[in-house]
């Protein structure tokens, strides 16, 4: 995955946003990443852009603006409501974005982004799915595409966090959360989410867990369990049931443990430490693609697709009914 | 794991030797360890060495010499008879070295380049034994040094590959592919081997699999079973068995499929796709402190007390006896 | 579980139905459960019931009401439609029956068995969820009982099999393989189902998977699919997942076989089979228990309970809406 | 396994040895093997012979013989010096014997009851090595015996135990505990081991673990592991190696708990509970064959050669030397 660097060919990439995810992107690419260079760092906390700056040998900036300008290309890890707003400035201005999930507070926003991408004619920015990158959900996703399990007919998801770190309002663990699993659908089905409904045992109060209910266009329905008080870990499953046969995403980690009458293996409840291959892979194909002026991943549009199916979601969450989704026509310009 | 790296600061690295190997610790360099770049590439074969050049973005050079010189540190990954010369020309020109298992091929030679860097008052070697970067591996590790295990008893290792790629004379499975547990072993439990049993069930002809018995410095026992005919795939195997529990690594792929009457994992036969994160982790590593004058991972020493055990390993094939093993007293310079 | 038995104190037990269950159950009485005697058998196929009599040691019998007059308690293998009226002659006789499920056809069927008893004021009716038997479900019951799990909140079951044998209606799903989960659910919670919603991919004629959305009476809510051409072979699994962590029912054969570039364990697509051991605990708990003038298991309550949420369930099915079960008083004599 | 059986044809079984394997067997025969009924019970404790016989419906006997007098067949869990005394009285009276292992506490002794057998033209003595019949042994056995892993070549033992119940002299470890895996081997292979060595990394005093090397007649080579003082439970696992692949005996309760960062499965510390399935079926087996006047499992012959190979074990515990075994011509009784 991506071609060698020589020094006259690297990225030169701007990180907004300097928080535990802007960070840690600003260093995985510092560290791990050859064929980028970050040069800048913005965040609205000047220490800290300061710190992250220091740490991966780039400079502070002033604004959002000003990194955007002096960049190839930038990194979105800014809070979500900004999300949009940076993908269109870096779409005007003819620069590869990687923004962070979710492209926009609202699918309106979203779609915004991919008007601009549409108007431009081309396409700047990738949406940090970061799933797609990980090797379990590729594998998961060849044994789908290979034709191994036959015809799909279920999924069944579970997104599990052992505390909630972010939501404060019940809708953040569809529009926070769950987001994540309703772009995995989209892509291991290669189909639109045309109806979902989401439920809880909690009826009262801030609704932990959530229970999905989905539909695709391709004909299949998905269950999907998203617990952000889940106690004992973090831990993300997925199985596809098909004719043929099902396959279960069930990472484990290597060592197994024999101690005190049991036979265990560890459960983080990092999910950046979780998934940082899947981050690393990430920020490297979207470089090297940079550099050859492509586009890899979750596009604006797959963007834009969550964020219309997580309002439905929420819609569902608060009426109690299953809400349908009219996604409209998609651009040619998102054609594989 | 490592700082940022500004262009200022990128060590200039050489490979020697384009095959399997060194191609691909050329390509991970270059694609995924930002603190080096690439540039001269040596192989006896001057088309392969312009190839890898190429993909890398270097430069073929004319000589291991040239390449020496013009380097800030070097990666050798040429025939093993070849190592130990190399590494002592890393060591006598100040460059740092990443030397492919094993050090030498006799455990004299490995010692010529102790000696050089005893003389040199200076350590510039690293030996090639990846799974010591490995995350399983160390957290293998890290369960035997916390003390969750107890006193350590035994350990067990497997080694198989699916088929024999390399090793013409079955002694080749103790100095190709049982130099690796000999490594491993002593790495995990911080001691030397001191004696070494070999034997196999294959009486005449090429004895494969091979079944090994060693004993340690700080009392434990060791069952090594190496099978280079095992037709399955490539499995690596360690338990560490303690007064107080068991711990053991046993890799398995993210993916179960259930098909046709069965449930099942993927086991590939593939080495460097298996340990890939290994390496990677092992060349950053050793790029990282190469830019700060450090060596980091296996040492030249540890490089010679493989090849020691490794020589006494074959005396104990052919001789179907147990060898003890004098360790030589280690030199100051290699004290943590 | 059990006293010892000597011949004064055997079970004189008949076995109505001599089909693949019930004879089954004639072979795991006579071979496994010295506690009890099978001396009739009976089936409307006379050469049928001659044949599993003559095997077992027993007589074949002219009429299930013949039979019921000359044992001491019986077991109800025949067609469902009979069960009903045979569990009440046996609760008009005096005699215990271990009954197959479903109890009955329909909930008012079930509920005449409930009456018979509450009118005889004994129980004498077992309804062969024999789940409630399996050394697994009852560890993953312990783990629910014993606090580990915090309360619980979410439920997925799993049901498979590898072709469907039983259902020209996909109905069937409902009230033949999925009313196992229905008891499976209450029995795990000691809860009532007071929801239910059935759903499928399959829009138009056999619908197959089905997934049920279920609610219980202690706040709940359950997954459940159902999925009786599943191809690779027959799989039956339970999470419960609570506050204070997850519990899996995941039954793994016991040989990994590594062969071909995999690593696997079987899964059979017999259901007999899989609960073989079930099935022998749940017959030499009925038997025990009878000679003690006892009733253990599912009551006949339980039988109706399930019955009831099965009816809903198809009316679910059917309807596309979520059904409201009216669970009504439970007698006394079903208290515990 | 097992036909059925009538009130006329049970086996009148008596036990000899009331400990806690004596008082087991008698209750797993009372409670779940139809075709036997348990008359009487001796001990030399006659509280605890009377307490046994109560509770299993038989009665207590005045001494050895008188039980071995009114019985058709008896199991033998008795101190282990009695062992063969027993089981000649048994061939000597026609009568069907299960006989706890070891057969003998020599390999004279044992051959002893080989020659009684012989003198008697006919088999009457199953030795209890459970493990046989075992589903995951079988199901172990049945991939080495259809040929999927190719011509074994290595295999390898582990058996643990959380504390040592037994051996007051580490001799035990050989003769008490890995006298199981020695039938095992033979078993799995139809072999003779013919040779061994036993060597431990503790040095001096009580030697545990262990560490055992043996060599079979038909060309493979094996590793086996005692350790009595394992701390974290009973654990019992064989992994076969073939040209073909590998098979490891992997058991694992059903129920995976996610709790407290860990996924864990529990290790249970009895090996009783962890074996019970092969002790019912191993009972049910005799005592079905008994009444056919047939024998199964280990005989004599495979109880004879277990002590043979846990003599030379012992010598080569002490020795510190591998021990060759000269395994007699079997009698042609003992063909299969």
């Amino acid at each position: 995955m991506g071609g060698a660097v020589t020094g006259a060919n690297r990225l030169r990439v701007g990180v907004i946003g300097a928080g535990a995810m802007g960070a840690s992107h600003a260093r995985t690419l510092a560290t791990s990443v050859p064929s980028a260079e970050v040069v800048a760092v913005y965040d609205m906390d000047t220490a800290r852009a300061k710190a992250v700056a220091d740490e991966v040998g780039g400079q502070p900036a002033d604004s959002p603006e000003s990194l955007v300008a002096q960049v190839d290309a930038f990194v979105v890890a800014s809070p979500d409501f900004t999300h949009a707003d940076l993908a269109i400035a870096g779409v005007e201005a003819g620069k590869h974005v990687l923004c962070e999930k979710p492209l926009a507070v609202t699918a309106d926003e979203a779609r915004r982004v991919v008007d601009a991408e549409v108007d431009a004619g081309r396409r700047f920015v990738q949406v940090g799915f970061n799933r797609r990158f990980d090797p379990g959900f590729r594998s998961l996703k060849g044994s789908i595409d290979d034709g191994t399990l036959g015809e799909i007919r279920v999924l069944h998801g579970i997104h599990r966090n052992a505390s909630n770190a972010t939501s404060t309002d019940d809708a953040g663990l569809v529009t926070g959360s769950m987001i994540h699993e309703l772009d995995t659908f989209r892509w291991l089905l290669d189909a639109e989410v045309v109806a979902i409904r989401v439920e809880s045992p909690i009826t009262e109060g801030f609704r932990d867990p959530q229970v999905a209910t989905l539909w695709t266009s391709t004909g299949q329905m998905i269950t999907a369990e998203v617990f952000v008080n889940a106690a004992y870990g973090y831990d993300v499953r997925v199985e596809a049931v098909g004719t043929g046969g099902s396959a279960s995403l069930e990472p484990r980690t290597p060592v197994v443990a024999r101690v005190g009458g049991a036979s265990a293996s560890v459960i983080g409840s990092d999910f950046v430490a979780h998934f940082i291959e899947s981050y690393r892979l990430e920020l490297a194909a979207w470089s090297d693609a940079a550099l050859r002026g492509e586009v890899v991943g979750a596009s604006a549009w797959d963007g834009f697709a969550a964020n219309l199916v997580a309002e439905a979601g929420v819609r569902a969450l608060r009426s109690g009914e299953k809400q349908t989704i009219d996604v409209p026509q998609r651009p040619g310009l998102y054609d594989a």
